[in-house]
């Protein structure tokens, strides 16, 4: 039986998360039952949509328990099994949560799923070749729809979705516009994802700022936008939308923490005769396997390569969780615990 | 050579509109070329979307030109016709603008439209068997997608798009729930156009008694939205909106006299995975003829009976418009020209 350290939710953020919020316990794994699998977890996936879940208020997704370990992504190795599917060794991504190990009934399908490491390093199917990986192939197949030489702009650009949308995005012949915070993440969007132009949103605090940067990445408008963030940015894009211009509504992470972040002017959804369309990707489960598939070859034959920031430790996850929804992570970010 | 009564846009309003922003004059009706048409108007409409025309921000058709005749759609009568496809008599619908008589080239597609009143009196092809009921169709139709058993909301519910909504919802097995302003319009609502339920916004005039009162009315939460309207009533339908709900957005008319109406909690888009489009039906004449089709056969049924508010005489647009963008008018607004 190893011992599992696990964090829970302790409280829930007045405002702001904090690292109080946590709390790291430990425990023994129980003993396996007949159908069930011991995973230890490599690593841990940190993502925004976990911030709206410590919430009490309504959201899409049940809120997080209180005294119950938080959810997330995991990937990691079968070190025990008793369901004859599962083999010790076999590398399975799931949904473990933040702790070491868990315990999965191998008989509940969509629970596990065996991954090849042969030409995908294992944590990358927490990012690229993941949820966030299949977020972005959603929201630009499905909802956005582009055609060869349009403009599609992405918010969190050098994040995992902006990553991945910006390698799909190519190789449709469109211009991608990325939005990122500072300018090594901007420069690095521009030299190593094959973005063709990242706005530093710092430098353009404002609405006005922000549309005139717009104005001069996209000198053609824009006509698909994938909204990780919210605020002025989302306003600022709807001036410099097209006609007909598609947005995918993925996160509000500006707005997670307190008061709710209005849209300056939804007249102009009516003027440009703009479409907005909300989606999570776990409701869309009949894509993944198209989707896995593109993004796996992309990563394979190298047309992305998602950067990561790995923390180390299951107890560095909440500083590290905290950092991101500042934007101090750059790329995907981990925790690594092994 | 008949004497043509015209009312020009003269100047463009500061804030609301007045009735000095135009301006009546006279001139004599040119004399017909090969392949022209002279049509003698019957009835003139009036339609919220005229007060945008009248700005000169960007929106999302040219602004209306100063000095000009007014734009507006028009049903009358051929009273010379040099063009063989047209015989004096004949009754027609098009866009002859805000006059008594216009001269139209026969040979442009689309500009003139022969109609049969044997069913459908002339002026229903200004309201439910025209132009607004389209807009109703394909808001409903192609955006909002409504299965049986769902729910509907309407804004302007009495006017000429609101009530040829809830017939066409009606007619798909929908609950639908209107908006309207005033105890009569509502009673008229529920009475005489079909609808389940109406809301009379004026006893509802901000975001949480309007939230409150759309509770009551759906009590299974909102499927489809068609706004006419914008401000705190779009706030309270998201608020109420069921997962995967759809809102057409047709009319933004809260805000056109001044500073643009925030959305107070877009997240509310993602949190129940709304789909929002903006949409003008002008850019999708492929659904005319069978969108007409069944407005036509409703309105010959006796299922969709539009009300009528008639001004009398050209000189009195001004003020029937100025009224409509108010709420005066009790279904769709026209006005009488012969």
């Amino acid at each position: 039986m190893p011992r599992n350290q696990q964090i829970l939710l302790d409280n829930r953020p007045q405002g702001e998360a904090t690292a109080s919020n946590f709390k790291l316990v430990a425990t023994d794994t129980p003993p396996l039952q007949d159908g069930q699998v011991l995973v230890r977890h490599h690593y841990l996936s940190l993502d925004p949509y976990m911030r709206g879940r410590m919430n009490d208020s309504k959201s899409y997704a049940a809120s997080q328990p209180l005294g119950e370990v938080m959810i997330g992504g995991t990937v990691g190795e079968v070190v025990e099994s008793r369901h004859p599917k599962y083999a010790v060794g076999d590398k399975v991504v799931g949904m473990g949560g933040w702790q070491e190990y868990s315990v999965v009934d191998g008989n509940t399908p969509g629970l596990l799923r065996k991954v090849d490491t042969t030409h995908v390093p294992l944590s990358h199917y927490l990012g690229a070749v993941g949820m966030p990986g299949v977020t972005a192939w959603y929201g630009l197949v499905k909802i956005i729809d582009p055609k060869p030489g349009q403009t599609m702009v992405v918010s969190a650009a050098t994040g995992a979705v902006g990553s991945a949308f910006a390698a799909l995005a190519k190789a449709r012949g469109c211009r991608v516009v990325g939005i990122a915070g500072g300018p090594e993440k901007c420069r690095y969007a521009t030299e190593e994802l094959g973005f063709d132009a990242c706005i530093d949103h710092r430098e353009h605090p404002d609405l006005k700022s922000m549309a005139r940067a717009l104005k001069e990445a996209c000198p053609d408008g824009i006509d698909g936008f994938f909204e990780n963030v919210g605020g002025h940015i989302l306003d600022a894009v709807l001036l410099r939308a097209n006609a007909f211009a598609r947005i995918a509504l993925c996160g509000m992470i500006a707005g997670y923490d307190g008061q709710p972040l209005p849209l300056q002017n939804p007249a102009l959804i009516l003027i440009n005769r703009v479409k907005i369309e909300g989606f999570i990707v776990s409701e869309h489960m009949e894509v993944w396997p198209e989707a896995l598939k593109e993004l796996g070859t992309l990563v394979a034959t190298g047309k992305l390569r998602p950067r990561e920031s790995v923390a180390q430790g299951l107890a560095a996850a909440p500083e590290a969780f905290l950092g991101m929804l500042k934007g101090k992570n750059f790329g995907k970010q981990l925790v690594k615990l092994v």
